[in-house]
Order: C-alpha cells, then sequence, then structure tokens
C-alpha cells in the first residue's frame, strides 16, 4: 500500500466576499461610527447590540429588496435551536427585540445599532457579504414627527461626519401617496400593483417615456430584448408619471401636484397630508429644502416601507471607473415600517427609521478627501546592541508616557538596513539610533524620517539641504526633540 | 379539505446562548475598547478586522483548550466556498492574515483586533455563544523582548480602563520550563505527556496531594469517583511538584528553583532563561513584581502555548454566589505560540500575543463600582398641544445644539400621566411642560426629575423642601436653565 498522503496545507484565503480591513481603515470606521453614535444619543437614542445569530423563524423574509431570493442569508441547523442564521440588516432583529424586550423597554423605544450584517450573495467588485450598518429607528410612535425627527438627524450625522451642506441631500416620498396614485390608476389586482412597482423602480433608468412603454405594451431595451409591458391603457400611466415628476420648485407646488395625482384617494390624501406635516416640522426647525426636500422620485423601498420613505444622497460629482463625471449617490435610506413587529405580537407597532451605509459615506468623505491620511506611524527605535534590549525598552516608555506612538525594533537586529526598511513600511516619523558610541558619550542619534523623505523627493529645494535630516542630541532630551519633530517646523 | 392552517407566529427569542445588550451595557464596553485601543496603538500596534466568517479549513484546530470538541464552531456549507465558519477566536484569523497578506505587511507584525466570537458550546449561566474578545499579537519575532512587550501593555491597559495597581497581577510561566520538568520525569511518551499536562490543569483544584496522586495510582475525587492516575513512580513526580511549588519571594530564587527542577534538561534550561531576561527587561522598565510575576504555578495555556505564557489576575475579592469570598480570577491570557503561520506557509514564524476577556474585565470594574453609573437620560419635552410639535422640536433642537440630550415625547400625548412615566423609565433627568397658559404667557415649566426623586425618596431632609421640583423660566432662558440643573447644585 502507498504512504497515506500528508494533509495538503490550508489556503490562506478569506472566503469570496469577505475581505479583511487594515489599520487606518478600521480606525477611520470606528472614529466615524462613534461620531454618528453621538448625534443618535444626543437625539436620545439608545445604544442596541443584538446578537448576530437569529433564529431563521425570528428573521422572516423581509429583506428591503422586493425580488431578493430567502436563500439571501448565512443559515445552518442548529442542534438545540434549529436553523439559525446571520443577521442580514439590523432592523429585522430590532422587531425580534422589541417583541422579546417590549415589557421593559420605554414607549416610545428610540433605538440605534451598528455592526456588520451579513448577505449570502454573489460577491462583486465592491460588494462584500459582510459589511457595516448603522442604523437609528425609533418603535412605537405613529406620530409623523418621527419620522420628520429621524430625517433631521440623518442631515446632522452627514454634517457632523464632514458632509457640508450643499454636498447632501435628503429626499422624502411617502407610500401612502403611490397608493393614492395605484388607487387613482385603477389598479387593484395585487399581481398588477406589483408589477407597476417595479416599473416605477425602473424610472431613474428608463425616464417617463421608458416607463410609459413598459406600463403599456413593452419595450425594447437597450440590448434589443423586449421587455413586456404591464398592459395598462395609456391613461391608466398618467397618475403613475403625474407622481415620479410631481417635484414642483416648492415644498406647496409639490404637494399640490400629488394632490392632483392621487385624485380623490383618501390613502393617497393621506399620505400627501403626512408629507406636508414633515415639511411644515422641518422648516419650523431650520431644515430647509437645501438639506431635506420631499422629493417623489424617490423610489427606492417603496416596496417595503408602509408610510414616508427617506434617502439621503450625496450629491457632489466623482469620477468612475471610465472617467465620466457622475453624481456620488445614495449613503442612507429608510422610512416608516408599520408591520415588522406585528408577526411577533399580532399587534401593528408603528416603527420608522434609517439604515447608513458607513462603507460608502467612508468611500464618499476619501474621495472629497475630508478624511486624515497623514502616516501616523510610531517611532521606532532600533536595535544596535541586542543586548542592551532594556536600554531600548525604556526609550520606548519614555516616549509613551509622553504620548508619543513609538516601538523598539524587534526583528533580528543584524542587518541595520532592514531596521530603517522596517520604519520605512511603518510610515515612522523618526528612527532613534543608540550605538556603542553614542551610549557611552550619553547621546542618541535621531533620524526625521519626514524630513528625509522630503529630501529624497526634491533634493534642489535649498530649504531641506540646510536641515540636517539626522542629528545627536544627549539622551535626556530623547522625548523633547522627538516631540518637536512630531510637531513640525514653528 | 380542511382549510390550510394559519403560519404560527414566530417566537420573539434569541436563539440558547446568545444576548442582546442595552444602552450603557453597549457604551461601557464600546469606551473600554476605545481606552485599550488607545494603549495598544501607542505600543505600535496596528489595528486589524478580519473577516468573521473564514474557511473551515484556514480556521484549522486550534482552540486553545486541549479537551475542545471540533464541533465548537458554527459552520456550515457554503456553494461557492464548501464548508465555512464564524471564528472562534482572534488568533487562528490572525495566522491565516498573515499567511495571506505577508508580502504587504510589515515584519514585525504588531496588530490588535477587537470583537465578537462564536463558540458552538453548551450555553450555561454567563457562558454564552458570542462574546468579545480584545487581542494584541506581534508576529515575526522570536525574541523574548516581544513577550516582556505584551506582559508591560497588558498592565498598562487594566490601569487605564480603571484596575489599580495592587488589584491585578500578571502571572508569567513558560512552557519550555515545562518540556524540561517532562525530560526531568523520563516521560516521553506524547499520551503520557498529554496525562500530565492534563493532571497539571488540576492543581489549583486538588492541591499538591492531589497532583501527586494522579500522576501515581489515582484518586478518589470528592464525588466519590475514583480517577485512575497517569501511573508514574512517586519520584517521578518530584520534579511537577518542584515545578508548580517553585514561586519563590524573588524572580530570582522562583528561577533558582526552576533551575533545579528541570535538571539538565536543555530545552529547560532555554525556558527558564528566557523568563530571566523576560523578568529583567520589565524590572528595567519598571515593572515590578507587584505588577508582573514570575509565577509557575500558571497552567492555563500551557498545552496550547510553545514558550512563555501570561495570565492577568484581578485579585480584589469580590462575594460569589452563595456570598463567599472568593479572588476575581483571570481577565486575560495569552502567549506565544510558534507554529500557527507554519500550517499555510510551511515556515515557522514566532508569533506571541495575549486576549483580553472584555466581558470579564466590565464586570470585574462594575463589581468595583468603578463605572459610572449615573443616568444619563434625555430631556423630555412633553406634549401638551399636539398640534404645536413643531414648537416642541425647536425646543430639542435648542437644547441639541447645546450639546444637552433631549427628545420630544412622541407616544400618543393623550394622557399626560404616560409621559412622565415615560420620563421616568428613561431615568430623564429634566421634564419640559409648555401648555397653551405658558405659551400665552412665554415661559415654560421645567420639572427636576433628580431632585424630585430624591424629595419621593427622603422627603423629610430639609434641604430638598426648600427647593421647588417643578418651577416656570421664560422660555428664552430654557437651555441655561436646564444645563444649570445637569450641573447640578453650585
Amino acid at each position: 500500500m502507498a504512504k497515506a498522503k500528508k494533509t495538503p496545507r490550508p489556503r490562506a484565503q478569506t472566503p469570496k466576499g469577505f475581505r479583511d480591513y487594515f489599520g487606518a481603515e478600521v480606525t477611520h470606521r470606528a472614529a466615524m461610527l462613534q461620531a454618528i453614535a453621538q448625534v443618535y444619543h444626543r437625539y436620545g437614542f439608545d445604544a442596541l447590540e443584538s446578537s448576530a445569530v437569529e433564529t431563521v423563524e425570528a428573521l422572516g423574509k423581509f429583506l428591503p429588496d422586493v425580488d431578493r431570493p430567502n436563500e439571501g442569508v448565512f443559515a445552518w441547523e442548529d442542534d438545540a435551536e434549529g436553523w439559525v442564521a446571520l443577521r442580514y440588516d439590523l432592523t429585522a432583529p430590532l422587531a425580534r427585540v422589541y417583541a422579546q424586550h417590549r415589557n421593559d423597554l420605554p414607549l416610545p423605544y428610540r433605538r440605534y445599532a451598528m455592526g456588520p450584517v451579513w448577505r449570502n450573495e454573489k460577491p462583486g467588485p465592491g460588494r462584500y457579504r459582510q459589511f457595516y450598518q448603522c442604523d437609528a429607528d425609533t418603535v412605537g410612535s405613529g406620530s409623523v414627527a418621527a419620522d420628520a425627527e429621524i430625517c433631521a438627524m440623518l442631515a446632522d450625522v452627514l454634517e457632523t461626519v464632514g458632509i457640508p451642506r450643499g454636498d447632501y441631500i435628503v429626499r422624502v416620498n411617502n407610500r401612502k401617496v403611490l397608493n393614492g396614485v395605484l388607487e387613482a390608476m385603477g389598479v387593484a389586482d395585487e399581481g398588477q400593483q406589483a408589477a407597476v412597482l417595479r416599473t416605477i423602480d425602473k424610472f431613474d433608468k428608463v425616464g417617463e417615456a421608458g416607463v410609459r412603454e413598459l406600463l403599456g405594451k413593452g419595450r425594447l431595451d437597450a440590448s434589443g430584448a423586449y421587455i413586456d409591458g404591464v398592459g395598462l391603457g395609456d391613461d391608466q400611466a398618467e397618475p403613475v408619471i403625474a407622481f415620479l415628476t410631481s417635484k414642483g420648485d416648492t415644498a406647496q407646488a409639490t404637494l399640490a401636484n400629488l394632490r392632483a395625482a392621487i385624485g380623490d384617494s383618501t390613502i393617497g390624501a393621506e399620505g400627501v397630508d403626512e408629507l406636508d406635516q414633515i415639511a411644515g416640522l422641518l422648516s419650523a426647525q431650520g431644515y430647509g429644502p437645501d438639506r431635506i426636500v420631499i422629493d417623489p422620485s424617490v423610489v427606492r423601498g417603496l416596496g417595503y416601507y408602509t408610510g414616508p420613505v427617506f434617502e439621503a444622497e450625496l450629491t457632489f460629482e466623482i469620477l468612475d471607473d471610465k472617467g465620466r463625471k457622475r453624481q456620488f449617490g445614495s449613503v442612507a435610506g429608510g422610512g416608516r415600517y408599520d408591520d415588522l413587529v406585528k408577526r411577533f405580537t399580532g399587534q401593528a407597532v408603528p416603527a420608522t427609521g434609517v439604515s447608513i451605509g458607513v462603507d460608502r459615506l467612508l468611500a464618499a468623505l476619501h474621495e472629497k478627501g475630508r478624511i486624515e491620511t497623514r502616516a501616523e506611524g510610531p517611532v521606532v527605535v532600533t536595535v544596535m546592541e541586542r543586548e542592551r534590549m532594556a536600554d531600548y525598552q525604556s526609550m520606548v516608555a519614555e516616549l509613551r508616557a509622553a504620548g508619543i506612538r513609538a516601538e523598539v525594533y524587534l526583528g533580528n537586529p543584524k542587518n541595520f538596513g532592514n531596521q530603517l526598511k522596517y520604519a520605512d513600511k511603518r510610515a515612522s516619523p523618526v528612527a532613534v539610533i543608540e550605538g556603542e558610541d553614542e551610549k557611552a558619550r550619553g547621546v542618541v542619534q535621531i533620524k526625521d524620517l519626514i524630513l528625509g523623505a522630503k529630501i529624497a523627493e526634491n533634493a534642489s529645494l535649498e530649504e531641506w539641504k540646510e536641515r540636517p535630516s539626522q542629528f545627536e542630541v544627549p539622551r535626556a532630551e530623547l522625548v523633547a526633540r522627538v516631540r518637536a519633530i512630531l510637531d513640525g517646523p514653528a
């Protein structure tokens, strides 16, 4: 018999669609989450961290996108609990938490939550199967004041993290108005209603004429394929078109257009009234249409939410992969969903909230150069004499005690060049050198690596030439002189 | 045919062994993690957040506890990737990350990581299947200076989060010394070595005499069951006992005892030398035996680690469930594990690190009353006239702009008593009231709920009686007067 084959080495690889985050990627996100949490907290929202694992039963099938398959979650069978799954968002767990703890929680319950969620979807460029969400929701208030508050808070959050007024807009729409439009169209069949919703979702892409075609007989799309239409009459399309194009110069003009679009639908009128109240509340608090605007062209999530719907877009332009200008686009969305808790308790509990796409928001700030990318590498104390490690450790201890990030080189100290290469890879601002000779004379060498890099980049500049990038200082002055370099020239 | 039964309502319940964290539980942990991250960062460690999901292949079976079954992870089969699992600690993922990204990472690579890990174990009281870890590791340095640095950093972390010197001790042992002891015992058989390790693990429980019995013929345990022994001769037990009881009054005394215990074992001598160097490095940096001590009775993890082993214990006493005094115990552990990366690359990469049990550390701080438990509920602006919601929203907007946590009551405002009950449940310091009459006179009522609660608690105190817990102020003074209450009496 042949000798048993050795177990092959495992591949060192994240599963497809998952990734690792290093250094500043982690700390910048943490800082942003903390800034957002502070705004949420100031608005009276309490932190909640629910379990990452839920029973499949509790999670339900409440994914916001209509077309999502049930298989969109990572699920497995637990010996004791049956099927369990990783949360796919922070809203479904909130419904479970509220139903489970409702006797102990205040009513209304304002809560915020931040953390990873997992989606079992085909990964693509920039599309990961684990990503962060950062949500705030109010459970147990049917008042539109709760919706208005979420919108105002969203605007505050964006400004707090570094998106200035003018670079973002929060758009508000209302599912009830759409229901009114469906009534005005005379579309009562649920299948046809769903088809109309799907068509509306394509408004961004196909425009007014495209929507008319898709609601009617159908449409030849760009690829040459013929897309069947919903089969409605031409005049039935009018209320939808009126709805989608109702945005006027002022909130009042938009609201008037909407009232026309919904005809005499009661639910539609309720929806328009709600938008009217939201606009009024926000305007009274100083949130004008430069920040938050009633905009019925917002259709994302209309199939999921039951009342007001919000979306925050960044309006500045970036260059896409092909070098074309385009708006950065959506970074947050939300709305009212009054049926989520009912699954558990049988009682309808009104709820409204928002989810911020933290990773997209971070990407936007990078795009605008609003995130500090200055190297914050540590001061590296090099090791000239292996047996004097305690001396070098004392130096870093002093530096740290002064609040300076510092470390001793802990690799093989034999090759000094490797130590300097290491300092370079660490983006260290300063290297400290103390050999036998320096030790004897009570001094250390300080190598200004920031200046060194500048000189290497542009050696002709006289100002660099005059300043030595390496100099000797008394050992006792180590901390003060390093500090001076870190603080930069006066 | 009978009518199809309605789907039963889902249970609103976390899976067994999982839980939710509310409000201060979340924010206190976040604050602690941030404080720890700052210390790690100052020591030159970089943040890493690896994927929560790993291939089972990459994760391996490196759980620190020898007796753990392979089934200790939550795993499922992915269509594309085969078997994947939730990480059970932050060390196995580090090995994968380092192997995957080694060409881009500095060498040595110091990294910290914090986040939840998942264990598929039987849950028990206080034992959850999802919990936080907070690790720091140095990959690629074989120097004991790296181990000493981890120990010093651990002491700094404990003091930073609020455990004063004297209330904790970091104990250091070395697996190599134990290997030397096994050599001195003449135990070369791997099965017998494992049996000796398991016996040593029971030293805490059964003491010196118990260990002697268990190494020899066996022992009648407290429950009356007879536990078979390893079957060694009496004299073979001597080196183990010498090892376990070698702690002397000084590091030098301990080291001398250890040298005696290992006889002429080379690996044992190497281990003692390492401990000697660690003690020397730490002492040179001012970390005396009141903070970090060589202590061979630390046996947890000796089966897993390959060199120095560390454990941080809190030494103050608490009362257990039965009201008996006991030491709080271990809150962090770690050590050197030189073989972890080798699985992937074939090359041995030395590594050393520590893992802090954040939840236990938080529990300890609570126990000692070192965590601020002052209510930080929001100011609640009550709703007296539903149609004047914009007025109330303006008040909270002003309060928030002044940095004061504030919210409008968003429940049904009909019953004013419910609004005050809500404020009570939110631990609100202040309620603000503005009815029709107040509005007309340009004033608001301020209800000092902190004072109100004190009066309710002890109505006889004259000082409370003299101060009204509700008073009227001009609307324009709202923010200033609320601020005065929050700041407390001068």
